[in-house]
Order: C-alpha cells, then structure tokens, then sequence
C-alpha cells in the first residue's frame, strides 16, 4: 500500500516536472492566471479562452474557496480542463492549458525536487487574478502566502515592472465600498506595481446596485495584451542602437 | 445516497432563507453577535440573554476556534441554543436567536442563491464582537476574511457609522500588552469607526493580573443600547423640521 | 470508547503540565525555538543541538507546514526527538529537548487548565524563529496569530526587551527580494525590538543565485548566546550598587 502511495506521487511529481519542461521549451509566453473566491470565478472559462486566443500557455490556480465556483449547475470548469489536458509528449501547434494545484506544491520531498511557486514565477512572463477577492487582495497587500496562488505573487518580480502583474478585483458593492477595499487597492498599485483593473457598475446578483462587479472580459483581455506590448516595447528600447 | 445529500443541502438551504426572511419582516431590531477565539466566550450566553432583553433579535456567529469555548465543563451553549430554536412558522412575540455557521455560507450552488454574509449585513442594523480575540482583531485591522463572521465585518457599513460596530476585547494581559494591540484597536477605531470597548482589570484564569479582560456583561450591554439610541436620535435629526 | 477518548486527553494534559512543571524548575533557562515552512527546517536539529550545548532547555514548536520538512530523505528528526525524550521524574544533569504541537493547545476543557501559549512565554526567557518564512514574517508584523508559534510570539514581551526574540529569516531570492520582505523586517525589528539576522548568500536548492538563505548555524547561536550576555549584563546593571 504504501509503496504505491510512493509510486503514484513519483508519477504526480514526474508529470509536473514534464509540464514545468514543456512550458520552458514552448515558443509561446506563459501566463499565470488566477482566480480566488467570488461569485465571478464563474467567469473563468471565458478568460482562458480569450487568453488562449492571445497565443499564451496558460496555467490555471485557484484557490481553495474559489473552487466552490468551478463546478455549479451542470457547468464544471473543471471538467472543461480535464477533457482539454494536453498531450505533452509532442510539441504543440498552439499554447496550451494546464493546472497546478496547492497539493502539487507540497509534493516536494528531497532537496533536488522542484519549489513549484518558484518554478512557475520562473516560468511565466504575466500574472492575472481575475477576479481577485477582497481576502486574497488581503493577502497580497500584507504578504501572507498560505497556498499556491499567493506564494507565487509573493516572489512576483514586481520591482524591476518587467513581468507584467494585473489584478481584476471583484466583491459585493457593500465589500467594495467598505475603506480597505480603496487603501489596500492604491498600496499593491502604488507600492507592488500591481496593475488594478476597475470594477462594473451593475446590478449584482444579490439585487445591489453600484461598482464591485467583475469587469467585462474584453477589458480584462486587453490589459493583459497591451501589458504584453509594453513589455515587448521596452525590452526593445533596451536594445542597443545601431 | 448523493440525491439524499442534496436533498438534504436543499432542506438546509430553505431552512436559511426562512430564517433570512423571517428576520427581515421582524418588527423587532436583529443584531450580529460574533464570539472569537477567547476563553471569554463562556459569557456568550450571559450576553445573548440581555441582548434579547433589549428587543433585539440576536444572530450568534462563532469562528471555528471560538467553538472550543461554547460546551465545557457540563455547560453547553450550542446545547442551550439547540433547545430553543424559534419556530419560524408563526410571527413571535419576542425576538429570536438564531445561529449561523460558516458552513452555511458554502452551500451556495447557483446564482439564485443569497450570498450569507451579504443578506446578514443587511438584515442587522448592528454588530457587536465579544470578547474579540487578538487574531481576528488583526483580520479586521487587515480585511481579511475567511470565515462568516470576518465576512459579514468585512462589508459592513462603516463609512455611513449608521449602523453600530462594536467590540470588546479580551486577551490576557501578556498579550494585551503587545504594541501591536494597541495600534490595531486604534486603527479600526478611528479608521473603520468602530467602537472598542475598554477591558478590565483583573486576575486572569492564568494567574496573570492587569488589563486584557472582557468587560463585564452589564457595560457591553450598555455600550449596545446607547448606540441603538443614537443611531435612533441621528435618524430623528435627519427627518425634516416641519 | 469515548471515557477512553477523555482518558487518553487527561493523559496528554497531564503530561503537558509535568512539563511545563520541569521547566519552571529547572536551573537551566529555557528558550522556544520555532521553525515554520522554509526547506531550510532540515537544519532545524543541527541548530537543537547547539541550542542544547549553550545550556538551554529547548521548547521546539513548529508550524503546520514546517512539518513538512521534518521527515524527509531517511532523516527524521521528529524521530530524533521522539527517541531523546528526557525522563521529567528526575532532575536532568543536562537542559532537555522537549515538543509541543498546535493540538496540545486546544486539549485546554476548563478554567483550571493551563493557556499553553501564556504558560510558554511565562517558562521561557528566549525566543528564536529560524528558519523564519515570508508567511511567519506577515503574520508576526500584521499581528495574526493562528498557531502556537504565532500566538507565543504574540504574547512576547517585546516592550521591555528583556526576553530576547531573534530571527533568521530564509527565502528563495525572488521572494526575499520582494519589496515586503524589507519593509516587514524593518517593521518587526524598529517596532517590535524583534532581532533580525542577515540571509546568507548563496546559491539555492533552486539554482538561484542571491541573498535569501539561512544564515549559518554558528551565526545563529553567536546571536543567541549574546543576547543570553546582554540580557545577563541588563539585569546585572540593574541590580542596586552596594
Ligand atoms: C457565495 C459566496 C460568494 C462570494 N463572493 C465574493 C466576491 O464576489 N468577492 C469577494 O471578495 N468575496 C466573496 N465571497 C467571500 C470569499 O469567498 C471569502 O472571503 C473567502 O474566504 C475568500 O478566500 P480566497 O481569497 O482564499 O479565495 C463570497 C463567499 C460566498 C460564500
Ligand atoms: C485555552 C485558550 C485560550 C485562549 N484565550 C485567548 C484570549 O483570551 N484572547 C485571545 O486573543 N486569544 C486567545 N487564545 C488564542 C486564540 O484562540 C487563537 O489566536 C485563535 O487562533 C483565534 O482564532 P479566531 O480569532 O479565529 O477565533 C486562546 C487559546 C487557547 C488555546
Ligand atoms: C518545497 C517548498 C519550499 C518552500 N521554501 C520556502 C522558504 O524557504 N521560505 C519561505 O518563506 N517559504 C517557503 N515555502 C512556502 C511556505 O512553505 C508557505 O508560504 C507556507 O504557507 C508557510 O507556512 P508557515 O509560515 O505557517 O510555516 C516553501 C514551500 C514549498 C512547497
């Protein structure tokens, strides 16, 4: 019994060692993208198929209370993931979507296996939380980082501003409205260089009116595209000049 | 098996929204009283006992920790609570206790479903937290929330001050004494408008002597109705002069 | 089954106050040292040792995660203490290694039984977190405390700085190099009177090269057998001149 417990995390472990290669390897960039728990993780599926579509890998973490959204109403994100794994033995023709979960950090167990949080911040080249919680904004304005999602923020290069970290917030109006929402918004931006995406004016489904609301899609997708260019524009700048 | 365990979600489920609504067309004001991880939650009863006695209906909230504190030593008040669950039915010629969990937040399956802590927040028109332990103390100093009880905090109104928030710490004194705490309970005084309540001096369970103690039930109470008066004259000033 | 339950606890408790009892009557000063989840716990009995050699009782705590690092690669040190417990019925020649876990905690059932977090920080004269990781480091700045390590913390008298509390921060790089990293640092040790000691140098597990690792072990009992002098020599200072 137990050395098949040990078996099947060698299999676990060595499948994320391939995928961790694989996204090393691949022509396309990789972002991460995460979600955390409100209502608008709902969402999800649409954003990584738009995300897709701007020809980036994209490795999906979520957070523990948003997986409570993943699977409602003969609607499962999960599944979606599931039936789209990709083959990783043969290089792909287009990006690809993958899922690393809390449990996969902690499968780690000699000093020559991975640090996945790390790994994946050396991996990918954008970081998108959409939408992001008023306890995971929490977490990230005080540095606590108790899961997968908010280890990799907390090693984030967000100094130099090369890799490009965005957050859509997304909460009740009664959330958003309340003081913290404003001060710890204004810190990650201004201290952590997190770009903050506003939030919808709308009717929410709990019958408030007012901002709060996840931003439509398309917003988000454009501030993870023209973040991109900005990043491509500046890297050229730095070339030298002929 | 897995029909009986959503037909049991579905019972529980009705049973919430009976409650929320059986709340919303009370005559009588419903409080949020949330206990926290101290000893001093043994009073919780005491200071049920006298909310009720202001007419107010009490929606007793407890985080996991504080759990541990509500059925010692022969004296249960889960048990106390169990044995006089109202019956929603009929309207009451009292007001009524009811306890929500932060299991209950999680059995929200589809959009139609009330979010928890946003119905509670509105269907309370005050908040007390006692005794407030140094931990949940600094999630509300730092927004977060991962349970009920930091949840319902989280939004509540403290920008209009319509609606009291107010709380008693209790810690011992070796803790009490930490610079930290003091920062904190200045911090969401001044900054969350929220009413702290002094502690009291006295010899501890411990042994220690000094401040950190939970006020007595009697100023708590106080401290409760004064501000319900307030709230009800800072309405009455607000009404039109004729 | 459940007498024996409650047996089985009044054993567990029994054997904490024997403890704590030995502690307090021990002629060799007793320090807490903590670990939390850096991969750099496995240095965690190298430090016991030398901890041992300075002739002090050495109360090991650590976090839910750092347990993780405990038993790895055929080296266990929870075995290594599990196989050195001291027998508490006789007085010891030498200070003792004893454990206490985040459950001994909660086997508190009524007000005559010890707070174990209040009872450590009453036995001990010396706090020492190393290896201290980021999400340790947010919760001693932001005041959280959610575990016995935090909570001993959050109870320390940092105010008088007669009980010396020391760190050794360790990190991957990338995550020491995040702007919180400094900023909290600055905050435990300007604001807390917390010792910080510095990060070595090297080249990570990872392969990453940069500050971040765990300082040397003899740096790590240099700083604690200096603070033992000072807080000898403070204390000798405050005898009255004859
Ligand atoms: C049905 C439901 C909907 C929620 N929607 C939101 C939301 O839109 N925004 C938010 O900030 N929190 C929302 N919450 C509260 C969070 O889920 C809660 O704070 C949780 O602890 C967040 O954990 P995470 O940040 O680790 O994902 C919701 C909770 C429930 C039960
Ligand atoms: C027996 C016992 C008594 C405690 N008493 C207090 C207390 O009076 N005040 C306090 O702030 N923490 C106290 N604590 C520590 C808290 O329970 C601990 O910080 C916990 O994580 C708080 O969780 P919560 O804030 O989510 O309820 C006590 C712990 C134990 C085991
Ligand atoms: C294999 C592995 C190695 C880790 N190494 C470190 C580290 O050296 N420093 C650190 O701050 N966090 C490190 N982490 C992340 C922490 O373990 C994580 O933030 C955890 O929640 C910390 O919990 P604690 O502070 O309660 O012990 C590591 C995680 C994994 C899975």
């Amino acid at each position: 019994m137990e050395s098949q417990q040990v078996a099947c995390k060698d299999l676990q472990k060595a499948s994320i060692t391939k995928t961790l290669d694989y996204l090393k390897r691949s022509p396309y960039q990789t972002i991460i993208y995460g979600v955390s728990g409100s209502v608008a993780t709902i969402k999800a599926f649409d954003i990584i198929t738009e995300l897709l579509k701007l020809n980036l890998n994209v490795v999906f973490v979520s957070t523990q209370k948003s997986q409570h959204f993943l699977d409602i109403e003969n609607y499962s994100i999960t599944q979606i993931i599931k039936e789209n794994l990709p083959d990783l033995e043969r290089p792909q023709e287009k990006p690809v979507l993958v899922q690393f979960k809390d449990e996969d950090e902690w499968l780690w167990s000699s000093m020559q296996d991975h640090v996945l949080h790390i790994e994946l911040r050396r991996v990918a080249t954008i970081i998108l939380i959409a939408p992001l919680s008023a306890n995971t904004l929490a977490k990230l304005a005080n540095g606590l980082c108790d899961n997968l999602l908010t280890c990799v923020a907390r090693c984030w290069d967000v100094k130099s501003g090369v890799n490009p970290f965005i957050v859509a917030p997304a909460m009740n109006t009664l959330m958003y409205e309340h003081p913290i929402t404003d001060s710890q918004l204004s810190f990650i931006n201004e201290k952590l260089n997190i770009k903050v995406l506003p939030t919808a004016f709308k009717k929410l489904a709990c019958g408030d009116e007012g901002y709060g609301a996840l931003i439509d899609t398309q917003s988000i997708i454009k501030a993870v595209s023209e973040s991109m260019k900005k990043d491509i524009n500046s890297q050229m700048m730095m070339e030298p000049s002929e």
